[in-house]
Parts: structure tokens; sequence; C-alpha cells
């Protein structure tokens, strides 16, 4: 492929921890050319001087945010903002033609109100949201294929429905007493000072947050009623480890029927999961370690059936800034554009 | 107190992690005197051979194990061995006229029928074993106060059960939708040479273990069933986090009442731990830190109701070797020679 | 002693984490009580809204600053505040007859032109500089005993000096070819949200900065030009580690007596420090870990010499809050009110 | 490339974190098909029950080591295995026709007496050792090209030499003054279970260890003094850092012209290393963070020269086991086989 036949994308909120992961990965895909990179505080800055070690790589500056040149030089545009600010760009953008691959919760949502109420913002752009489609590949991947407007999960919800989907999908659980245990590096809370997110507070400590009331809460549920056909709901508790990278969902359910045992559920998952190339299903007595994921697009799940008690618990392992945002967002627009799935994705972790 | 009058003691197993813990918290008892470490592969070594950094203050040797000897020696034993050695050594020791605090499993189980079908090792002693009190004093201080033999609890058990106990003890849960999440840093695992303990292994990583078949899991269930009255089974899933100390519990339960709110339940923790020195409940909306516990006897506990899914959510945060192992053992010697609970035990942790 | 009887306290600055150290240790020093915590920002809140580990322990408010009211009802006053401040509040404290115990730069310099180049901060209090005492008990024990007021040393000097201070004042080096590489764990930084001191940054990673231009320099230049008696330039470097606490300066030199073996410098630090409770030299082939040193007042100290290239490496540990500030400053307490230098000071390290 | 046309290639000791990182480069390398793995101790295991990650990648057996077999079916054979192996399996792996690249020490050194001085082994084959090249390819890039024995480089050597070359090649240094103080993640200690290396050990901790004795000196002597054309001896003390991976050295030597600025060697190195797609000379007053070089097979290089007192200090960054080790071995082969130097190997970290 030569350079003018790549496909030219913008980052809009490039200087976040999804933005430089983004660049990293679309640096390395055959089929794309980054052409804009896009911020509000940091605007004028060379891209290097917030990260050094991509000075020899990177010889952009940051650009002010003008959604007519944006338009106007960008295919595609991946947007890394703060909740609330993609929902007044993307309409301008989706006019003029551009793909938007949203990296926030705003284009999550089919009901509006669930996220106006969680999110304490008003919203006008009913029309577009409505055309956005959720960008889990392994459920929505056939939607997405056709979509100009995805809004990318988030990380907890694409660990979690990983681990849920199949069960949930397949009727065998009761969706009632599914509980979500999450454990995330601390790179989930974004490049900003804050003091609980400081080495010397996060490290060697661990502690749980947003007990009953984390936004991801919602978003899980959506999902989860959408397969299940039914209103779910789901106990969801966040916890911060001290590590950079990485989520562990572990998933409680009753099982409906208490004879399933572990290898069963390894042949329905396998099954589940046949066409996707970027999910990797374990074999019994093996559980995933978050560093396998790390630095790929892969999500590893570990399952065991709990005879004594009745229950399944199934753990599932992502990278939170890769497969739990911009990877999955970099395997949205490779089905968006009709390539391979995994094109340009990393499928390898180094180890340890 | 001269150092005539005080309480001499022993500790075999002295060079391993619950070892170092109780030289440094018994170093600095006001009233304990140690004369005499014992090991096995260990003996003969200088104890600063071992730790380099305590050859300023321990200047004994290892000694082989001699249980006369050791009776001779020692008023107080406390034994820090691999599971079933402390069964072979208790009776010879108590029959001298020792009190013994056993760090292991061995005295931990009421059932000994229960020990041998999770430890797979048979047992003899089950006289003596009849008369061992499980060390949790927030749940059996008077019991310990009479004994002279202590089964010390494991680390996951004390965590849990100090989260779990005033919701079963009040009747306040269905216990058999109880889930216990757990998170351990590596120093659980001990001082040995496991590759999946290696820094290079786990730090950066998390992942689940022993799902579905942790031997604390019965420990907890009888204890549990204790406070009930009636047979219980929990859900037990510990994890591997990369920090060096701390353990987080984090337990699910339904309600029975669903109109239970947060402040309710800190009111009813509040009054359950009002005569446990080291049982701090939080208030409303603060959620433990492991890193609040360490280096301290204390567990700190915090509450919240889901009143959107009728649960209760608690995480209880511990040192695993100190309120976990070393220090609650310390505790329960306290109780037993008739001083205060918490005399020369730490209580404030250094932070950060 | 009864309450009456202890001395009264106050802390200013008392929300970073030199302040949380001082009221960990003073809490627990038999001889004072804490009367007095002052803020800036955070005055008007409870401190255990910026340390709810603490909320069973510390119900003081953090109070607004005023020196008379400060004055009225302390004896003593520590302060923790940024460089430039504490000359600002100490001549009235002073004054007032208040002892100071300065954590910041302001009072190490005998000569202010040296601070004011590397502070770039014009001073007027010249008169009440000259008295204060350099906070290092090891090398100004006499003059600290009979001060006012004490300029504690900054962390790296701590490290440095006790590693570097037997060679110059025994006249053992060429003073010209030392060479500290100093490493810290990043609480160092304090407690700001800087993004370089993120977990998700830091953690995993290692780089020197301030190479050449660190404020510490002129700091150990001055001791060291003090003890050698004529003027000594270092070649300092900080390195930033990815743990919480612990400073490790890895010092260099040539020895003037390429004769002088490992066991020879170990009998003379062994000497020089015979009187200093808190510094343990280590045995030949032992070398420090700042983990021996984290949670107490300690200076661990290895020693080895390579014939092979004629120079000594010294490595000296310590934990950076306490012995390397707060600890300290404690330490300096003890000795201006006449008690033992140890008095209520940790000296013995949890491990691991 | 069709795979018929692929090199094949072995590798001998792939079980330990040398033979994983070769895994993974060599997997994801265009022009390279893996066809044998063998080991010693875990001959006859599936290569997954090792690395469970890997097990949709690897679907081979460990075999055991037979060098017949080994050559009748590698065109390249890669040995990662503890000192002293290497030099009696080279020799008949030579003869048959198979290019070698070794990790060990064994074909570093050209005085095969320093090798025997320094790792206690005699060695008897000297004609096989006299062809081997030095496998930096910053150094020796022809001689790498022609060869067909390489001892590949230690980690640390790596990290320093790149430091040192440009000073040393150039004569802008006075070599009795080089002090090299480098600094390295605990994988550097290899995939076996030592205490030291466990987390709950080396966490949160920092020491140097091997202090004028660490194997690694006489290796960078060797090349220093090929570089200076007379015998250049080094100080070398290697800490060990709360870290996965990642070396940094820090390099100090007296400037023979202390006129120059650090502009001139920001110049003078850029212009050495222009031919070294590997290597990146960092601007003016940024200084190299291991974590920029993680995963990759780059080498970081910061320079600052304090006028004060008349040295330069660089500072170099690598991965320890990619630049350090199997990443470096690879770019060697690239050289031997006459492909792209970089070719399939990493070039971008993955951040934070």
């Amino acid at each position: 492929m030569t350079e003018s036949q790549k496909v030219t994308v913008g980052i809009v909120g490039a200087s976040g921890y999804g933005g430089v992961q983004l660049i990293k990965l679309l640096s390395e895909h055959p089929a794309i050319e980054i052409v804009y990179l896009g911020g509000d505080s940091s605007a004028g800055k060379e891209y290097a001087d917030l990260y050094p070690h991509l000075g020899h790589l990177i010889k952009n500056k940051i650009e002010a945010i003008d959604l007519d040149e944006i338009a106007s030089r960008c295919q595609v545009v991946f947007l890394g903002l703060p909740n609330g600010l993609a929902c007044k760009f993307t309409p301008r953008l989706i006019e003029k033609g551009c793909k938007v691959l949203d990296l926030s919760a705003d284009y999550r949502f089919t009901n509006l109100d669930t996220y106006s109420a969680w999110y304490k913002t008003e919203r006008d752009d009913g029309a577009i949201a409505s055309n956005a489609v959720y960008g889990l590949p392994e459920l929505y991947r056939d939607q997405i294929k056709n979509s100009a407007l995805i809004g990318c999960p988030g990380c907890y919800p694409t660990a979690s429905l990983l681990a849920l989907s199949p069960l949930i999908k397949q009727g065998l659980i009761l969706p009632e007493t599914i509980i979500i245990d999450a454990k995330s590096g601390t790179s989930g809370g974004g490049r900003q000072g804050k003091i609980n997110l400081l080495l010397a507070e996060a490290d060697n400590s661990l502690g749980a947050y947003g007990v009953a009331k984390h936004r991801h809460t919602p978003e899980i549920e959506q999902i989860c009623s959408d397969l299940a056909r039914s209103d779910v709901k789901v106990q969801f508790t966040p916890h911060l480890i001290p590590m950079v990278r990485g989520i562990l969902s572990t998933v409680y359910a009753t099982l409906r029927d208490p004879g399933l045992v572990t290898e069963d559920l390894i042949t329905i998952y396998s099954a589940f999961y046949r066409s996707s190339p970027f999910v990797k299903v374990l074999p019994s007595g093996i559980y995933p370690q978050t560093k396998w994921a790390c630095g790929t697009n892969l999500g590893y799940i570990g399952i065991e059936v709990d005879s004594r008690t009745g229950r399944v618990i199934v753990m599932s392992a992502i990278d939170n800034l890769i497969k739990g945002q911009a990877g999955q967002a970099v395997q949205c627009l490779n089905l968006m554009m009709g390539w391979a799935e995994d094109l340009g994705l990393p499928k390898l972790a180094f180890y340890p």
C-alpha cells in the first residue's frame, strides 16, 4: 500500500493515555496515516514535549480543535475527550462525512436518559446518537461494519462483558445473581495529577471505589439486558490495583443448571468466541493473569464451576488501555473499513 | 517490669515471614523476653544471616527443635511451621505446661475430619485439639483468655470474618448469598522461592488462584456456621496482588431486610466492635485502603448498602502478616496472660 | 509523665507527607502532646478528611496560621512548608520563645548567599539564620542541644553525609573525586499531583533528574567543606525509583591510601558512629537494602574497597521521610530537650 | 516470503526469560520459522505449561538437547543456557554448519583467560572462540555480518557501552575516571526461585550487589580497552531496582577538555550513532526513562556536562531482556543474514 492509499486519521484529545495508545497503534498500522493531532489545553505544543520518547517518531504539533479543518483532512476521527465533549463535536464531523470513533461515554447508551442520569449532562443530539453502535466487536461485529459512529466501550464493561456474554446469551445463569468484582491498574484514572493516583499513595495498597455507584454499571447493564432480552441489574465493584495497566473482572453468577461442569462451559465459551480472534478461552484450571494481555488487544478468559455452591466464576483479563480502549477502537475501525479485524493490532505480550 | 519478670517466649519456625514478624513484635513488647529461636533447615545459622537488618538486635542462633529443651526454657511457644507439623509437636509442649500459639492450620478446626479432608493429613491428637481455641479475639475473646492452646486464624479468614461476623451473628443476610472476593499481597505466599511469587512474574500483574478450592474456605465456613448456628457455605476467591503486604476482602451478601441503609449497618458494626480496640469501622462513603493497616494490628471496615440490588458490600483491610498472622497471635497471648489486649502492638500505620 | 508535663507541640504544614510523619511519630512519643495543626490551603478541614486512616486518632481540625496563637499554645513548632515560607514565620516564633524545627531548606545554609543563589529567594533574616544549627545529630549533636532553631537536613544530604562524613573528617579520600549517585522513592516528591509522580508514569520505570543542578548539591557541599576545612565540590545525581519510601546513596571516592581494605574502613566507621544510636555499620560483604530502614529512624551503611581501582564505595540507606525528614527532626528535638536521643523513635523495621 | 523460504531457527534453553523473549520476537519476525525448542530440565513439557499465555500460539514441546538433531533441522541456533554450557555445544553446531548466537558469557571474551578467571571455568575451545564476534552491532556491525558465531553481550555491558563508546573512541575522557552506576529490574536475575528476587523481598526496596566484583566488569573493560587501544579499568556497581524490566546506566567521567558543553556532546553522539537505527540520542535537558525502552530494542541516551566539576554524565536506558539480550541477538542475526538491521524488531514502546 502506498502512502497515498492510506486512510487519513485524526486524533482529538491526543495528549491523554488513550491518545498516546492510538498514536502507537496507528503508527504501526499498515493502512493508516495519522494526519492530525488535536487538543485543547495542550494545543500548540510539540507532541514530544508531552511524550519525549516519541520525539524521534512524531514530529507533529498538537493543533487546536477546528472541526471543519479536521473534517477536511481526516477520513476517520478518534475522539479521546472527557465525557460530555464528544457529543458537541460529533454531529458536525458526521455531517462532513467523517467516520467517528468516540472513546468517551457519550455514544455508548441507546437510551440517552440513562446517560443523562448517570453523567449529569443533558443531550440534544438524539438523532445522531441513535445511529451509534456500541463498539464491542465480539457482540456487535456486523453493526460495527456498517456504522459511521462508534461509541467505544469502557474498560471495565469490555472485560466484564467478555466474561458475561456467553452466560447471558445462552441463558445459563440467573441474571439477578451477577456480581462483578473488577480490579484495574491506575492508568485507568488517566493522565491527570490526582493525589490518589500518585505512586506514593497507590503503590503497595489496594482499595475499592465507586461502590454501588460507578458509571460503568449502567453500561454493563444495558448490554446484559440486550443479550438477555429482559432487564438485568448487576452488582459492580471496581478496585484500584497497584499496577500500571490491566483489568481483571472476576464474575460470579448462579447457574440455572447445577449439573454443568467447568469443561461444559469451556466448550460453550470456545464456540461463542470461535470467530473472535482476540478472545482466548483458557483450559480448565488455568486462570488469566492480566500481564498476559498487557500490550495486546487480547482478552483471556478462565472459567471455574463450583459444584459446592452452584455458581460459575469467570475471570476475564485485558489491557485496559488497549482491548479496554484504544486497541478496541482500532479493531472497530478495521471492521468499518472492511479490513481484517486484527490488522495491525498486537497479539502477543512480551513477558514477564 | 524487670527482665526477670518477663514471660519467656520461644519461636519455632523463626526463619519465615511469620517468624520475623513475631521477633519484631515481641522485641518491642514490654512484658516478653525471647529466649529461643528454633528451626529445622536453618538450625545452626545466625539469625542475622537470614535477616541482616536485625544483626544489631538479634544475636541468637537458630537452634534445632528439641521439645524438652524448648519446654524447659519457654513459658510460651509460638509455632510458625508448615501445616502438619504443629500437631506433632504441640501435645508434648502442652503436657510440659507451655502455652502454645500455632500459626498453622493444625488447630483451627473443631472437626478434625474437615482438616483431614482439606489438608490431606490424618490426625491422632484429637484430645489435645479439642481444647484448642480459634484465635480470633473479636469473636472468641473469653475462650482465648482461658485457653492454653490457640489455633491462630488464617490471614484471609481474619479479614473475611471481621467483615462477615456482624451480618451473620445478627441474622441480617441470607447466608447462601455470601461471596468473598479477597485480594492479598504476595508475602502471604511465604519466604520460599516460588516462580509465581518472583517480582518479575507477580509485579504489574494480577490473577485469581485456588478458585473454588482454597483451604481457607472450610475455615471461614466453620466460623460462619458457628455464628449462624446452622451450616453455612461461602464462595471464596483469593487473588494475588502486586504488593508486599495487605489483604482486602470484598464481601457481598443479600440483605434480609432491603430497607436497611448504610448508616444502619455502620451503627450495628460499631456496636459489635465496641470492645475491640483493633477494629475501626469507617464512616459512610469511606472505603478502606490496605495501606492504612500496614504495619499495624488494625482491621479497617467499610460498608455500603446498594439499594438497587438489595445487597450489602463490606470491605475489610488488614496487614496479612500482623492482624492476619503474628500480631493477632500476640493479641491472643495478651489475653491469655491477662494483659491489656493491645499491649505492645502497633496501632498506627506510617503513611504513605 | 502526666499529660500536663508533656511538651506542647505544633505542626505548621501538617497536610503533607512531612506533616503526617510528624503526627505519627509525635503521637507515639511519650513526652509530647500535639496541640496545634496548621495549614494554609487546608485550613478549616478535619485532618481525617486528608488522611481517613487517622480518623480514630486525630480529632483536630487544621487551623489557619496565626503566629501569635501558635506561640501562645506551643513550646515547640515544626515547620513543614515549601521553601521560602519558614524564613517569614520563624523570626516571630523565636522571638516569642518557641523552639523551631524547620523541615524546609530555609535554615540549612550558613551562607545565605548560597541559599539565594540556588533557591532564587532573597533573605532579610540573617541575624536569626546565623543562630540556626544544621540538624544532623551525628555531626552536630552538641550544637543542636543548645539551639532554639534547627534547619533540618534534606533527605539526600542526610543519606549522603552519613556515608561521606567519616571519609572526609579523617582525610581518607581525595575530595575532588566524590561522586554521589542517589536513588529515592517517589514520596520524596511530596503529596502533590504531579504527572511524573503518578503510579502510571513512575512505576516500572527509572530515571535521573536534576542532573548537575539539584538543590541538595550545595547543602552537601557546605557540610563536606565544613568537615574538610576546605572547599569541597561533589558530583550529585538523584534518580527516581519506583517505590514509595527509601533513599540509597551510592558514594564513590578515591582513597588517599590505596593500601586500606574494607575491614579498615568498617573499623573507622564503627568508631565514628559509636555514640550514634541510629547508624548501623554493616559487616563486610553486606550491602544495605532501603527496606531495612523503612519505617525507622535508622541509617544502614555498607562499605567496599575496590583494590583494583583504588576507590571506596559506600552505600547508605535511610527512610527518606523519617531519618531523612520527620524522624530526624524529632531526634533533634530529643537532644534540644535533654531527652534520650532515641526517645519515642522507631528503631526496627517490619519486614518484608 | 513463503514459509518454505523462511530461515529455520532453534532455541536451546527456551524456558528462561531469554527464551521466551526470543519466541515472542521470532514469532513476529517475517523471515524466520521456529522449528525447535530445546531444554534440559524442562524437556518433554509442553511449552504452554511454562507460559500458559502462549498456549494459543506455541504448540511445540520442549525437546531434549540432541546436537545432531538440532543441526539437521536448524540453520540458526540461539543458545540461552547458563554460563559454561554453550562452550560445550557450540563447536559441534558450528562444525555442522549452523550459525550460532550465544546469549551466555561463553563467547564474549577475546582472551579466554579473562573468562576463566572471572567465570571459574576452564576452556578448551579456543579455536572456535577466536572466531566469535562480540554481538554489539553499534560497534561491530561489519564483523557481525561476516561471522557464524556471536557472543551476545550482557545486559549491563550493552547499556554501559552505548553510553561510553563515543567518549572513549573519540578520546574525550580520562578513562581512569570512568564510574558506571547501573540499575536493573529484577528480570535480569532470570526465571529462578531466588529469595532475594521475590516480590515480597525486592519490591519497595533497593540495594547494590556484586560491588567491585560483578562479572560484567571485565566484559565492559575488554570493549573499552579495544576502543581506547589501551588498558581501561572501570568502576561498575549494579543495583537491583523494584521493577520488572529495564536498565539504566549512569556513567560518570572527567572530560579531557573542560570547555566542552552538553550540546557539543549531543552532536558527537548523534554522529556516532547516525547509522544505528536503535540508538536515540535525546535533546539537551531530557534524560531517559527506562520505560521508554521497555518492550523495544531501543537504547535512549541522555547527556549532561557539569561545568562545575568538569565531568560528563551519560545516562543510557534499555530493556534488559530485549536490547540487553534477545532483541540484540535478533539484530545480530538480521546482520548475519543480510537483512535490514531492524527487521521484525519492536521500535516503539507502549506507554505508560
